[in-house]
């Protein structure tokens, strides 16, 4: 068994149900930056794959930042004059601004609107707002609704704590026969919202669940997969990780995988990177349209894998980038957002990159003296005709003419346009007849 | 006299229907892959060129191949239930499948069949088939033909033999004042069609009789031209000469010259190869359109001469590309559908190809610092005017300002813009001023 | 102070106005390429900055070339039949071809005519015609005055002197805080002319002027000025500063600044010198237009300075290039050919080159492993907001993850989009923070 024959095999549609339902469990759970969100989301994870949780103190230096408080919510809301509450977390998870202090106060409806936020321009949606590094709370509210709020005396509640704890991320590993890993990361910081980030988590849980049906002689990489915190956790982890990061040889952050866009690569800083060509060549044999940008020091945490002292290879594919829709950071991100049929092509999508990844080697033509004689080795179409036998013949000609030791067969895909598992099995086909031999080695 | 001149002392009228004439000569003799006819046709060219035949036995290893037994056919029929011939060698040379083993059968309507090819797409042409390496007989028909054919008893002859010989290939080698060489190679196993190979036999021959009117002096690079049955002859001569390939600086297979097609030209393995620039600078320099395609393993003996094993830098400069003419590997490609000034156009094209090649040169500017002062050296105009003139300059110009020794003509002509002839008379003019030298040494 | 700051200091209309002033003192010195005219320029320009003028004698010899005798001229005209003076040079400096011998002779209207230059095409303007090194004599005219000359005898006089004597050029020069050096050169040998060659001559001297305010450490290179006869005057100062142009760093050639025409800049032989990305830059941080042209060895005095021996990084920034409008080298291009408003845009764009020169630095990020934590230093906005706080922490964003050591703000610039000013404003707050630190040592 093998990546490619995963990928054969997905149902997409089953799968899109799945993921869905996936998301559709974990939305509840309140998650923020820490706290006990975060924790439960990674335990229903961890239903489905060896995650391990990870905990790092308040407090704890990483990098150039410190853990912040962890902080807890058990009840938060506004109540007017009239003594009817206004707004109510329970109400719903984005109502209160992400790491509110606690306070219990009462105030005039001037100083209340100091700490509202709202979109004048949708006036019917709520807004996510966090302020994790400065110390404020507010409420978010759909603008019509705050329109109506009268004058008058108003009561705000944050009930929350926000004392030493801990940051925790989750981490499963799938180790591989090379020690090189595959590193597939993906936030889980965000409460409510659908597109952003409860796809990413069920697609890259999805993706190492498939994976983790495999032995691990059947993966040629280690798969390590990351669910972080934004920002903070990808830097803990990096801050913990210091020394492994080099095993690192490709790696994906995963975020924007259920609306209905078509998909978006985002290149690494390097550019070139084997993953930032592996991706266009697993999107074209898919005949995938995908937009394809060179790497900006803004975005989700590839910005932190990226920063000049790691510059790791990694990009990150999603469908509609963040803050391309219309949705982004706002209660339309919801469940009926991010469709099923999306979140099974984003699987696809990813599996089909890790196929790639997988199946992308070096070869050497051990008969590189002229073409060898194929046809006496059953390899060749005896007498022209069939479509089918000509692909086949082609992408033996492809990879004995440009395997030269040198070239991996994601360089003869980009050249020869010949898709990658059609490369994958001339080349098993060439090394069954001892006309070819994989280099060892790892990948440059 | 240079192959410049050559060039323009070209008659292209005269020389198509010179080489038309060529062909219609060569047209009958039943040219396969080994046997009498290919050896007929290589005496032909003899007539014009130096051409040394060489044979390798019939069961020498050559690389990953095997020499097979040499073929040669007396008559080949099939005869009816009436007691007439339906199908007959005598009439057309295309008619018996090459290769075919030696047999003498009666058989039924549908056992026959089975060993029928025909175009059912274009019912009024005899395909050209083939069956070198797996043992079979069988007849190309029109497919109208094959459809008329009655039920009943057929008598089928194969009078053949196949049997221990020889494969046999053309040599003709013009020494010139280096060690390097250029490579020109057609192939010569095809009977009867005349665009396919026809066309690549007599421009290459007729490129080699007017080479070879030069004194060695005059040629810079020895030239090769090589006239080998398909695959198996590439791949003999270079197993003949394995030490000799480092030699090649250039090369350029040759085929499809006579329609009516503009030029079309096969990068080499490596894609920036010297050859590649020139070709595409001779022919702009021509005013001749062409279509410049990259490398790809499949296509004449390019397919051997860059096998990773070699990788010789050689392309292929031709006319429609096989495959892409209807005509292609049918009896249309008969001497109606090569045109004789299509194919002097052709003669021209590997004129300037040639004189392309022997005329490009690194430079050394004696003078580098500043302009020299061209005006006290007559090399000037004093007071502008002639567009002639300022093209002169011109050329003059960048031939100084580009020769540091390291870039040569084809550098300067691609990024100029101005013509390979006037940097030649240009450089030429600066060596006779002492501003100039040529560098000496190979190509890189 | 800075460049920089002189850019945003700089009043283009004041400038335009003062620019076209001093044009119009120099407008009536009679220039050549050598002689007293030449001298009263530079003397006009000593007015206004630290103008040297050195001198070579007639005879020297200056890499391949020798200065030629000086040339000064008292009066030249041609009086006809009737007595009346039909051409005179104190009607127009044009009127006489330059270097034209002293001579006074009587003679037909024919032979007159063979020293007769005019344009048949655009009869109503006076060419501008030099015979340097041809020994001749001649004179310019409107053509419809020459189809009005009757027949009968004319009389000539040149009185002018053709003597041992000096080349003269001028050279201003501003030390900087390091060894290196910017070029900027124009050409002070054409008479009348406005935009080829006054504005050339206004813009340089104005900016050196600018300059010249700063302090020597506020400059991080030396500039120098050359106003330098065309070609020999260049030709002499690369002859006397052999050793020294290797500290050239970067260059540029001015001519043709005043004329309406959007900017044009032709890249020095290089081709991808920081002088050449940095032109680019500076003028899209301008949103200046700007067409883009590689290098060509013919135009003004980049020809010497990027001839193969030198092969300076020196390129040419000009409005529309010589040769492109129809005012070229004629009594056209006078001074209501040129406008203020375009002089003083000019001014500037060269000042923002000067600025980007200056300014593009390499530096280290200190805190390279993710990204330092900007807002508890203050550096980030806290809670979204503003489009200009948002460009500010791009830029940061940006010189962050790509100060390696290695890369400048130019490369910087050039992969980002970001102005070169804000790039340059986020490394001075990040050197403050102590998260970055300039890279000592020499441009690359």
């Amino acid at each position: 068994m093998s990546v490619r024959e995963l990928l054969a095999a997905l149902d997409v549609s089953a799968a899109g149900a799945d993921l869905h339902a996936l998301m559709a469990r974990a939305q509840p759970l309140p998650r923020s930056l820490t706290g006990n969100g975060v924790r439960a989301t990674l335990r229903l994870l961890a239903e489905r794959i060896p995650l391990e949780l990870h905990e790092v103190p308040t407090g704890s230096q990483v990098l150039d930042w410190t853990v912040p408080r962890e902080w807890n919510v058990r009840e938060a809301w506004v109540r007017g004059p009239d003594g009817e509450r206004v707004v109510d977390l329970a109400e719903h998870p984005l109502h209160l601004l992400g790491y509110s202090v606690p306070m219990h106060a009462t105030m005039g409806r001037a100083e209340l609107d100091e700490h509202l936020h709202s979109l004048p321009e949708r006036p019917a949606l709520i807004p996510y707002r966090t302020s994790y590094y400065a110390e404020s709370w507010g409420f978010c509210l759909p603008h019509a609704r705050r329109l109506e709020l009268a004058k008058g005396e108003y009561e705000v509640l944050v009930d929350a704590t926000l004392e030493e704890g801990a940051l925790t991320w989750g981490e499963a590993f799938l180790p591989g026969a090379s020690e090189q890993e595959v590193l597939v990361s993906t936030h889980v910081c965000h409460p409510f919202m659908a597109n952003d980030n409860l796809s990413g988590i069920a697609v890259v849980a999805t993706l190492a669940e498939r994976l983790a049906t495999l032995d691990r002689s059947q993966r040629r990489y280690g798969w390590r997969f990351l669910f972080v915190p934004g920002t903070i956790g990808a830097i803990a982890w990096l801050a913990r990780n210091e020394g492994a990061v080099s095993r690192i040889a490709h790696g994906l952050v995963a975020a924007n995988l259920g609306d209905p866009g078509g998909f978006h690569y985002k290149r690494s800083r390097r550019g070139g990177a084997p993953i930032d060509r592996l991706v266009e060549v697993a999107l074209r044999d898919l005949a995938e349209p995908l937009e394809v940008e060179d790497f900006v020091p803004f975005g989700y945490d590839e910005r932190q894998y990226c920063s000049p002292g790691f510059d790791l290879p990694v990009g990150s594919l999603t469908r509609t980038p963040w803050g391309r829709y219309p949705e982004y950071h706002t209660s339309a991100d919801d469940l009926s957002f991010v469709q099923p049929e999306a979140l099974g092509g984003s699987l696809r999508a990813y599996l089909a990159v890790a196929a790639a990844i997988e199946g992308n080697r070096r070869y050497l033509n051990l008969s590189p003296k002229g073409e060898p004689q194929l046809g006496r080795r059953g390899l060749y179409r005896s007498l022209g005709g069939d479509e089918a036998g000509r692909e086949r013949e082609l992408a033996l000609l492809w990879v004995l003419n440009q395997s030269d030791g040198d070239k991996d067969l994601l360089d003869v895909a980009e050249r020869s346009g010949v898709a990658l598992e059609r490369l994958e099995e001339a080349a098993a086909a060439l090394v069954e007849a001892s006309l070819l031999r994989a280099v060892p080695g790892p990948d440059r």
